[in-house]
């Protein structure tokens, strides 16, 4: 069984997984920037390498360094947490190489999944719904016009390594597919260096919804529920909760069987989350595999009660799940709010800087998740989040109350935050009923 | 529904009941005293009257002050906490005469379980195993004699108004009677102005184990089982846990059948807890009843899930409980720890002062219920109380592995606290083993 583990991560991640290992009995080392010497993750941790300068790319990118310490500190395991080389293959090959653990799936299903779209043809060999679109890249404008025909309007143009937005299109009709083919290919050329694009169909008003999966060595394959991601600014995920309000039990059980199935056709292992777009009419597509754990995967705590990380630890050192399929029991509604530092009222800018003061919420079914603290500084070179505040409730109603009654008590003093936009958000209309999409944020504010 | 609720406490009663008040969408006041100005309490509730200087008797015990600020504040309701004026019956007989609701039992009920003989006679008659003793007060050291011949030695003679290990006496044989009889009287008469004594049975290394009641104006009544309090210095309680490790599932059913009858028979309303003693060989004895939330009801709420605080507001409204006997469920294990500003090294002497810095554990199934913050301080009028660490595992192994970790990260600059103390006895075999009773922290250290 190894005993020290080496966490290659900063902020409320490497917290979350420092506390996971301290609960095992097992020994902790951290790594850090120049610019994270004072960070809680470093001062908790048993043993801390500093890995670089500042900027992500010269240390929490820096594998060189990272594995280093790894060595060094005769570290027999690392944990990624999410974002930097959480789903790097070479990074994986590498400590593979120096026989270092990690914990997390081989490299092939990293790549696997990296590549959408070999990741859609492995769901739909696994009898999964993908979203109808073409076989794989399309190579000309000619061979994209029977393509889209069958597909139906409105389709996506795609870049195939695209991401965050770059790289896309939507096309509501023929006459407009030459420009917005040729527009994706060269954004996708300009932002990834590779400008492979594939044909979807475009949904309206979709719904994120994931599932979290667990899989073992010894093949144990188990879904622990979704997450409805939905409500998102410009892509990004400000709130999730658990269950959806948009699944019935029938569509949640499908939904479920097709993450464990994916799972099993990618022999995953570890902690993974299968999302999924679902329309107005309840039906759910593919869209994309996280080979990793994800910063909402306490709202799946909540209601499951199952330690994520702990899971993911027991079964990268071979061991099988800590409970049975049957076990599994879904309690009552939980909810996060990402709480950043940034700006409501100047375009979301980041507002980095010093904490002068912090209070979070407390009590019971309540949880932070965060490596702030009073004197603490939100740093400009990685990304700006502050604190992950999660409630759990006995229904959807009383989490609301509960994440109303905590944001009234969450006190930052020194930077500008998004408190007061979730507390915007929590007394929306589209929220309260639950008949929010991917595009409800942005609607309500530009 | 009234919507308007004071707290006549102050400190992490004060806001844990905040806190559950704004999550059942009710106004809130604060009441203070002047050393508590920039108390979390008063900052967090929608209003807020100084009641008075600093000693309690002159804020948290003043009567006509609190009642001041209910009426010219509209509050119809008030929550006492623990300590102060909770199990006060004069308050609750003035409160009624002013129209304004008391969260707790009636001052009958208030009155009959204040007086222990009272108490225990009520106990007796419900069928509820009581430590064999005189029947009431005992007046004279002659008609003592025969009473402790029946009973057995070694007995106790204990003062009707006592508390606090004040006007209290072990006789282990029949010579010592005498002193120790007017030893008692004479210490009640000097400390509490009355010298009534009777006579007990004394239990060697008991238990101490205490049940929590729920019951409403509908006659609903359950119990939320047991705590297991044994862990106390001088009597003061420092590490509770439930379940507790003495119990076995037959007698935690017999004695919370107890618990029942007793709640029933007192005719008792709101959240109370039925205090018992327990031998080596799985005879328990009724002690006393606290008409009152007590400090270590986190451990019943991480077990079972039920917010104690939400049902006390609730039953005093007139509502059902709001959950049936047959939901309960008992999950896993809970542990408390009480973070005391009092050093350690110097016989636990009270350490009032500055908190220069304050980090708690958090994560999950942690839970941390304080008023402190970085900058507050401990103000040497009230108890010296900083934070309850509260934690929740699948079973003893891992609350103990996870309370562990959480003592590492916290983080107090500034004050001595029982900190140390406290991760000594997480290590300690009569802990780890769970064969401790009520005089083991003493036997530790003098």
């Amino acid at each position: 069984m190894p005993l020290k583990i080496l966490i290659a991560n900063r902020g409320e991640i490497a917290l979350r997984i420092l506390r996971a290992a301290h609960e095992l009995n097992m020994e902790t080392v951290a790594v850090y920037s120049m610019a994270d010497q004072d960070a809680l993750h470093v001062k908790l941790a048993d043993e801390a390498y500093c890995i670089g300068e500042n900027f992500s790319k010269d240390s929490y990118l820096n594998m060189e360094n990272i594995i280093s310490a790894a060595v060094l500190s005769e570290a027999n395991l690392i944990h990624p947490g999410y974002g930097f080389l959480s789903e790097n293959p070479l990074f994986r090959r590498l400590l593979r190489a120096c026989s270092i653990g990690f914990i997390g799936p081989s490299e092939e299903t990293m790549e696997a999944m990296g590549d959408k779209a070999r990741a859609k043809e492995l769901a739909k060999n696994a009898g999964v719904p993908v979203v109808p679109g073409s076989d794989g890249e399309v190579n000309s404008y000619e061979e994209a016009i029977p393509v889209a025909r069958e597909i139906g309007y409105p389709i996506l143009v795609k870049a195939s390594s695209g991401g965050g937005g770059k790289g896309i299109r939507i096309v509501e009709k023929e006459e407009d597919l030459k420009g917005a083919f040729s527009g994706a290919k060269n954004e996708a050329k300009a932002n990834f260096g590779e400008d492979g694009v594939y044909l979807e169909k475009y949904l309206r008003n979709p719904r994120h919804i994931e599932f979290q999966i667990l899989r073992d060595q010894h093949g144990n394959t188990v879904h622990l529920g979704e997450r409805d991601c939905s409500l998102q600014r410009r892509k990004q995920k400000v709130l999730e909760e658990s269950p959806s309000p948009s699944l019935s039990q029938s569509l949640r059980e499908k939904m479920g069987a097709s993450a464990v199935a994916l799972a099993e056709a990618s022999d995953y292992l570890g902690a993974g989350t299968i999302e999924f777009l679902l329309d107005d009419h309840g039906n759910y597509y593919f869209m994309e595999m996280n080979t990793r754990i994800q910063v909402e995967h306490p709202v799946t705590e909540m209601v499951t009660g199952v330690d994520l990380i702990k899971e993911q630890i027991r079964i990268a050192m071979g061991e099988k799940l800590s409970f049975d399929k049957e076990d599994i029991r879904f309690q009552g509604h939980a909810i996060e709010c990402r709480i950043n530092a940034e700006d409501p009222l100047n375009g979301f800018a980041p507002s980095p800087g010093n904490i002068d003061f912090l209070h979070f919420p407390s009590g019971k079914d309540i949880r932070v998740d965060s490596g702030c603290y009073t004197g603490s500084k939100i740093l400009p070179y990685y990304d700006a989040m502050v604190a992950k505040i999660i409630v759990h409730g006995r229904n959807r109603e009383e989490a609301i109350l509960k994440m109303r009654s905590a944001l009234y008590e969450l006190t930052i003093q020194g930077i500008k935050t998004n408190q007061l936009y979730q507390e915007e958000i929590l007394s929306h209309d589209s929220f309260l009923s639950g008949a929010y999409h991917t595009l409800t944020l942005d609607q309500l504010r530009g």
